[in-house]
């Protein structure tokens, strides 16, 4: 059975100043509490891990690659089985799932006091969520046989993207992680309300196919690139990022200590190449000076 | 001192193939903890509420507003001052504010547990959201004498944010929240990384300038509407929102909730009314029918 991603309803739609009724398709956003059980047989704990907000769907993908990029298990071994449970006053919906762990498996909870900014240990300091990330990933920064794409292949990516996007194509309301081969052919492509759900669902979904450390594959994103997504894709291996919209400084900072190909703005033939531009096979690559150091200030 | 929201780097630009060394700017994220001390004198306390990824530059409007639209605290006079602190490992960014409030002021604490979900006593069910923020706030759904918008000052709104978004301009990587008199004049605009940031920092300066219950102001916001952003809006008395992007489910069930008009994808002379039609003046009103109840499955 799929979940609902998309509820109908009638609206005014005006245009030129005129009002009439029609229906629309919106993109449904649901809570979804995330739990995980674990310990010794005899002895299980159940632990309240996270409530996002999400689109239904890939709900245990969705568990398992938050309680992944997170750091909090480190392979999909260590997950028993999942099971969505129901809460009276939610009745129907099915807004919890609960993630049960293998009883040797131990979870790495230490950090999920701090909200959502779970892989920090400082939470107000890059570096303490860098080290932090370092620790808990086996997978960042890995090499690959063959991780260069060409301008070529990355100018195709968004509308291949696009023509794959079914609910964006109904509700205009929703974000989208997909993963490319570096010849550009379509892996995987998850959808939601939350940017960063959007990508949990594709690293879970990949973490269920066994198909990590995900360094030769490129993710595209949808829209901007945050410092969370890039963390995320780091935790996979990714080692090529392009988003369709722009970057921020923490992503481009972080990419670049990891060394991460980050692009963003890849819409309309054109694209740039912020950090570890040597993954991208263009004339003119040599002369990249990627260096953070020569930020200025603009108030 | 204005905090700087912008970081140039070199990047290389992709042109049809073509590589080129340029500067490009960059929407400035960094972490910020937001504190809270409170307490009889003597008794005084030190509560780490929040830790959220946010562009630099008003950060005590950020912490102000997002306290308030958590239901943490009531009113702009429980808080005595904000200062931020320095942090060791964040050397000399400012990523730690701190709020004071008056000896007096009881700020409401208990369900800042559950993550962001900060105003849900249940965490998976709608119900319990609605009605803490009901409890909670004294202006949602407070009546207005004028509280009526024509179309044609819809339509002009996107334009007049675009002319305004100066960081956006730069970077095309920040998120805007305004507000708007019922006759289309721009009477603030905040932006950030995050878009319930740039909202929290809007709603933060109105109470700065003791501009609450917003009930007769048009809240405009650049990207989508979501859950989160319909219940920050209700809690500042916010009757009418429009949005440049889609609306949620969750989003629009709220606004039908509380009474709140919802506009959607207001570009290109054209928009969506989700809920409370009636407060836009235009033909064809009489024959809406939002009601959600009819929404139907769709996989």
């Amino acid at each position: 059975m799929a979940a609902k991603s998309t509820q109908y309803l009638s609206i005014i739609k005006v245009t030129a100043g005129n009002g009439s009724v029609t229906t629309d398709a919106l993109a449904i956003e649901e809570p979804l509490e995330i739990r995980l059980e674990y310990g010794a047989e005899g002895q299980r704990i159940v632990h309240n891990v996270s409530v996002t907000m999400r689109t239904p769907g890939h709900d245990a993908e969705l568990a398992k690659g938050f309680l992944f990029t997170e750091g909090i298990i480190k392979n999909a071994t260590d997950v028993a089985s999942t099971h969505h449970q129901f809460i009276a006053c939610a009745e129907d919906k099915e807004n919890t799932i609960q993630v049960s762990l293998i009883p040797t498996a131990v979870p790495h909870l230490q950090n999920t006091e701090r909200n959502f900014y779970t892989t920090s240990s400082c939470g107000v300091c890059g570096k303490g969520s860098i080290n932090a990330i370092r620790t808990v990933s086996s997978f960042v920064g890995l090499p690959a046989d063959q991780d260069v794409v060409i301008p070529g292949i990355l100018h195709q990516l968004p509308a291949i993207l696009k023509r794959h996007q079914r609910v964006f194509t109904d509700t205009g309301g929703l974000h989208a992680s997909a993963l490319f081969t570096m010849q550009g052919e379509l892996l995987l492509l998850r959808e939601d309300v939350g940017r960063h759900n959007a990508l949990d669902k594709l690293i879970g979904a990949a973490l269920a196919y066994d198909w990590l450390p995900l360094n030769q594959t490129v993710l595209l994103l949808s829209g901007r690139a945050s410092f969370e997504l890039v963390q995320k894709a780091a935790m996979a291996g990714i080692n090529i990022i392009a988003a369709v919209g722009a970057p921020s400084s923490l992503a481009v900072q972080l990419a670049d200590e990891f060394n991460v190909t980050l692009i963003g703005f890849l819409r309309d033939e054109r694209f740039n190449i912020y950090t570890a531009a040597h993954r991208v096979l263009i004339p003119g690559n040599d002369a990249v000076a990627t260096d953070s150091s020569i930020a200025v200030e603009n108030t």
